[in-house]
């Protein structure tokens, strides 16, 4: 089933499911108020969500018409949004580019860092830039949803903590990050809201796509209309249940928690890139300078996954970015 | 007026409020059911919560008596949980330890660090703790929490967005933190869940000890019985605003943020230390080596604040380390 968040003017919206077509959508609010109180009860509601999601699909079950623009992000806030960076190609071109080694430990420890939560976008909100100087970035990511995860998660808990899938844009400030990294503590200013894709997806609707903790499924990053990337996210070196288990190794996690693939990357470089900063690490690699420039206002991002079938599983993201 | 959350056994707790001699409380469910419920509403509830506060003090409200063990931190899941270092003598202390330059920006950009939110953990709760050799410590702090702002935040509205205060003990795995910091993403499983005082108390209720964005109250951490810190809170280089308008130059934050002040520290040693990592820095400036040891199953750590008439503000954080 799909699930998605109707921006109804109240802080966390208003949980729908959203019919097979994606153009109709019904109130889900016989059963969970919100994506977070389904997902805080998921035992209750999954069953009962399932069921009105087959009678949406039977044309059983009142509706009404989707407007993608009317949609938040699956969760507006979240109680934790955390980003991988599970695709190792990424780190190692982005890292060559300058002239650095990767990590001694790559292959074996994942890099990860907490994201703020509070506030997050919907699939059409602009991206405000105050300045073009910041280097505006796009990072088109698989993203999961968790339910409860204990403290120290085997795998199998792990693969059974994915409650939903979705996509994300996480909007990067790159000229921000090399003096937020030089102090130590991670990104702070360098990463402004993420945002989201319309619909939240349980794993069943990704069929075969989904397995050993992996979407096998292109992800298109479209820029400006043309396509610039379509690598397999189901080249992650580690898993997201690898990343749960990392996660989890000191402390616990409600429900609800957002989980990212870290830009998509492949190491054929004929699928295209995720991110510009890695377009630029390729440039700098063969060019000895990067040839692509950041985004500037007026420019139009869209991040979207198609399945074997042609579905467009998530929705898109669409967004363009505007001066404050 | 003081706020307490009483668990119930769900998810949020339930919001109380504390009477003026912290041995009785009075469901605010008839305002507000949680302290995110009333931190969303804060301009309808304040009002509501002080009155009831009033009708506490005045003995004219149902009340039953206060257990510290019943209550969880002020807010059991945030949004966000973001940490300062706002005072630069831990910082320069902990650097100069390992040979290390402060950074260049010390005095002017904020170290700040996006902490896990998901799960936080009570004033009583044990500190679980798996390997001796993680290196457990303590960080006692001053804490914020905010209502909405919006990027871009000035002084005043920096100011203005202040709701409540309360304290915490922003627990740290030290011998985690290198390889951590060494990756370029910051903290992670270095930190494992923090946890919070009792009560979370409007800013009137510092009287003038509140001004200029610090808390000028020495913050009082004792060891196994022994005390072992009392530095001022008031000499934070960077106020609580400044760190506002720090963390909102490039995102906006939802009302029920999180903001800590980091490890209060004071440059005079005979004040103490607010986390063993600084006593064993000054151990090493002094000795050539750490002569200070990390926590160990059965330690007792407490955390407090009193104001000029002897009042306990937040109520005390007392943990003991278990084993798991």
């Amino acid at each position: 089933m799909r699930l998605a968040t109707l921006r109804d003017g109240s802080r966390d919206g208003k949980l729908v499911v959203v019919d097979p077509s994606a153009t109709q959508i019904a109130s889900a609010a016989n059963i969970a108020l919100t994506m977070q109180g389904a997902l805080d009860d998921w035992q209750r509601a999954e069953p009962l969500l399932r069921e009105l999601s087959h009678a949406v699909a039977a044309g059983r079950a009142d509706t009404r018409p989707l407007d993608i623009a009317e949609l938040g992000p699956p969760l507006p806030r979240a109680y934790e949004w955390i980003d991988g960076s599970a695709f190792i190609t990424h780190v190692v071109l982005v890292r060559k580019a300058r002239g650095a080694a990767p990590p001694e430990t790559l292959s074996t420890d994942p890099l990860i860092y907490q994201g703020g939560s509070g506030v997050l976008l919907g699939p059409r909100d602009p991206i405000v830039l105050d300045d073009e100087a910041y280097g505006l970035d796009f990072e088109s990511e698989v993203v999961v949803i968790l339910g409860d995860v204990e403290r120290g998660a085997g795998t199998r808990e792990a693969e059974r903590a994915i409650r939903l899938l979705t996509l994300a844009n996480d909007i990067t400030l790159r000229n921000l990050v090399p003096s937020e990294l030089a102090k130590g503590f991670g990104f702070f200013q360098s990463k402004p809201a993420t945002a989201f894709a319309p619909f939240a997806v349980t794993p069943d609707e990704l069929g075969g796509a989904f397995h050993e903790g992996r979407v096998h499924l292109p992800l298109e990053t479209t820029l400006n209309g043309a396509c610039v990337g379509k690598p397999n996210a189901g080249a992650m070196h580690f898993s997201f249940p690898d990343l749960i288990r990392h996660i989890t190794k000191t402390r616990a996690y409600t429900a609800g928690t957002l989980l990212g693939s870290g830009t998509v990357s492949n190491e054929d470089e004929t699928t295209g890139y995720s991110c510009i900063a890695e377009r630029r690490a390729r440039d700098t690699i063969a060019f000895g300078e990067p040839k692509t420039r950041f985004l500037k206002v007026g420019d139009r991002v869209r991040i979207e996954m198609h399945d074997a079938t042609g579905r467009n599983v998530f929705g898109t993201i669409e967004q363009e970015v505007v001066a404050p």
